[in-house]
């Protein structure tokens, strides 16, 4: 999923485009999914004003083959135009942020293994800050032991992820864990990992620069 | 409150006490405090096996005038004693984690400011990540457009603070809003920011580097 217009950069790229170290954020994104999984297919979801850009790219820099597909008005749609376009045969889907490059290998990995034992595999870390939650009359303390943040590849049976599609109504649903709970009336979660953070904001860009950094070092 | 003992971060030295750029993050954070609110009073709140290091420190940087207070066994008894080394005619007091160092001027005046106006200033972000709390039997969505990452300096009218501390029961809060709100049924909210992050874990650590880099270059 490479949909967003990256609005919170306050660049004209859009953030999946943005170097680091130079090479564009989505790229390292691909090549991460290829080496967990070098037998899997890749689908990347693009608006359609983006390809152009992205198929300059793939010209210049080592991207996996895969499929482009266009993407829609909202994440929902766009993750549906993403499903129209894996082969029918896959067995298990994986839907990724094309922002999040940093995911490990082991973490790709052990998604797809607990999807496939359990039907879906939803990676979340425990929240580091204290959280409150705003309200009609003002904010209450959210108790944090409870919270988890969700992180990406949200890995699904195939089966459950297309009839969640296409059972489901996209407005409430931030994420794909949400689209299959809906229908399931459940989902697995499994341990993320800090590192493996969205780049949404300049300061995840430099993050993104000593994540690097550090990988080199075996700091993380 | 710099009473954390750092075991996420996975080092012998306490996180308060790691180097950025060849400066301790407590340092960072009181040389912060000082250049905000040049007129105002620092106690650091620190464990007693702390203390020694924390002296020698002392010696080798350039560090704010403080008053120096031991901790209790939890937050809340650190906070107390805290409050007890704090000057009588103080007016407004702010909490603050000695880990995180890259809070601005402009928000430490801001919140001081909006404590004297409101009676409380607590500063909040915005969630990127989407969220799902643990339940007995599995998990549930969480509305993110309702949660908010709570930062410090939190900043209280001193005799409500006291008070709150006075009469709180410390099991069950996290942080400083909490306690206040169990008194007064409120608190009040005003914008952080996203670069004032906690230095919890080594990538933290990095991230802060990457941060003092950025702030160099105007990228923030």
């Amino acid at each position: 999923m490479a949909g967003g217009a990256g609005q919170r950069m306050g660049a004209q790229t859009p953030k999946q485009f943005l170097e680091l170290r130079g090479v564009p954020v989505l790229v390292r994104t691909l090549q991460a999914f290829q080496q967990a999984v070098p037998d899997g297919g890749i689908v990347v979801v693009l608006p359609a004003e983006h390809h152009t850009t992205w198929a300059e790219i793939c010209t210049k820099y080592d991207v996996p083959e895969h499929i482009t597909a266009t993407g829609g008005a909202s994440r929902f749609d766009s993750v549906k135009a993403g499903l129209m376009a894996v082969p029918e045969e896959a067995s298990v889907i994986a839907v990724h942020d094309g922002v999040r490059p940093f995911v490990s290998e082991e973490l790709v990995r052990r998604c797809f293994a607990e999807a496939a034992a359990f039907g879906s595999a939803v990676p979340v870390v425990r929240a580091v800050d204290s959280f409150r939650r705003v309200t009609d009359t003002g904010s209450e303390c959210v108790n944090r032991d409870e919270l988890r943040a969700v992180q990406t590849p949200q890995v699904f049976d195939a089966k459950v992820l297309r009839q969640a599609y296409e059972t489901g109504n996209g407005a409430a649903f931030t994420d794909d864990a949400s689209v299959v709970e809906a229908l399931t009336g459940r989902v697995h979660l499994t341990e993320g990992e800090r590192t493996n953070i969205k780049i949404t904001t300049p300061s995840d860009l430099l993050f993104g620069e000593a994540v690097i950094a550090a990988s080199g070092q075996n700091l993380l």
